[in-house]
């Protein structure tokens, strides 16, 4: 049976820029599972009510609901176990659930001054409004302001900064699973496809092991995150 | 064969405070190698000349000398496979590595100014002085200002920020390895050691999964750390 995913777009339904979203989707395509992704738009939070609450991902399997990538990642190693495993062992666990809490806290700090205006100007009219309102709330400032050019070099090199044990980890192997992609690296993957999917620019413009592995990532699975639409595609 | 760790002390022989020295011990301990720490301080690089750098913590092995927290570790585990492994495999080598450019970036921050000063209460006077110009000049300010009671109220504010991961990790398991110990628990653990043996004050006042956690770590091995003097004991 086909997963069905609720999955943030654009204006335009085949534009998927969500990080949680994308942690998701690898997830599932890890695991061999087949899916459908349901374009949803931020208004439209009544779709999402029988999950309880009114965010994505949001996964239907059959009469199970999921909500939370990091519950979704759980509950497919759990339902799923003759498929590949996300997370192996615990230490697979507690270092994904690591970088599951790293990610959020510290790698979207540098990343939002990249994203949050081009997310802006890729929404309808309607997501636009309410999008623009929360955020600038949030962030005591306008999107303009909080994205500026200077806000932007300052976030590029702070990116770096943040990377650098992403950098150091890809000394180990190919992958931060090390010979194998696990889900610690759709994390960090999917949270990096926020501005990938939306920036008119390359997350990365010089090379690096990170920005290798990014290019490795967007391969896997028959190039599942390649083939995804972006604004620059 | 004993294996010889130069070990940095304060004037006090007994009183061994350097992060990057623990990572290393508590790796022997962790694999059953023997080892004799031998007291150093900061003034006798002459006595590490045959390492090839300045820095502790340095190993002899026979006629094996190695240098770097990382290094010994990875060396540990080469020369020793039959001991239990520090990092079974390449998901394990790939997250250490990930603390510990993690822990020399981002949680050495908050715990500077809980350590900095009470180092330099603990040394002797030689030590002393070389530690305060060189400190003083590379923070750009007095040791007093950097560790003043507002900037250690701030560090302890920050330092609970900083550790969200490992306290999400250790939702897991008892240990950031899951079941049992591996190098990134003791990288996580070294780095805390150093506020804890020369701090007046004890680096966790409250419970948490990350303090109960500490708490296992200073009882493995015999007590290994548990058992290390501290300006409190």
């Amino acid at each position: 049976m086909t997963i069905q995913i609720y999955d943030l777009c654009g204006r335009d339904d085949s534009l998927r820029f969500s990080p949680y979203c994308w942690r998701a989707k690898m997830a599932m395509h890890h695991k061999g599972l087949p899916f459908e992704g349901l374009p949803w738009r931020f208004t439209e939070t009544e779709r999402l009510a029988e999950s309880g609450q009114q965010r994505v991902p949001v996964i239907v399997d059959g009469d199970r609901i999921v909500s939370d990538s990091w519950q979704i990642a759980l509950y497919l190693d759990e339902t799923y176990p003759d498929k590949p495993a996300l997370m192996a062992d615990t230490l697979a666990k507690a270092s994904a659930r690591f970088l599951n809490v790293w990610a959020d806290t510290t790698l979207f700090g540098p990343l939002a001054p990249l994203a949050v205006k081009a997310v802006h100007a890729v929404l309808d009219p309607k997501d636009a409004a309410y999008f623009q309102e929360s955020r600038e709330k949030r962030l005591g400032k306008s999107l303009d302001e909080f994205c500026s050019d200077g806000a932007q070099a300052g976030a590029r090199a702070a990116l770096r900064q943040v990377l650098r044990p992403v950098e150091a980890a890809l000394e180990a192997g190919p992958f931060l699973g090390g010979n194998a992609p696990y889900y610690g690296d759709y994390i960090v993957f999917g949270t990096l496809m926020w501005p990938n999917v939306v920036s008119p620019k390359p997350v990365f413009k010089e090379s690096s092991r990170v920005a290798d592995w990014f290019d490795r990532l967007l391969d896997l699975h028959g190039g599942a995150a390649r083939n995804a639409p972006t604004v620059r595609s």
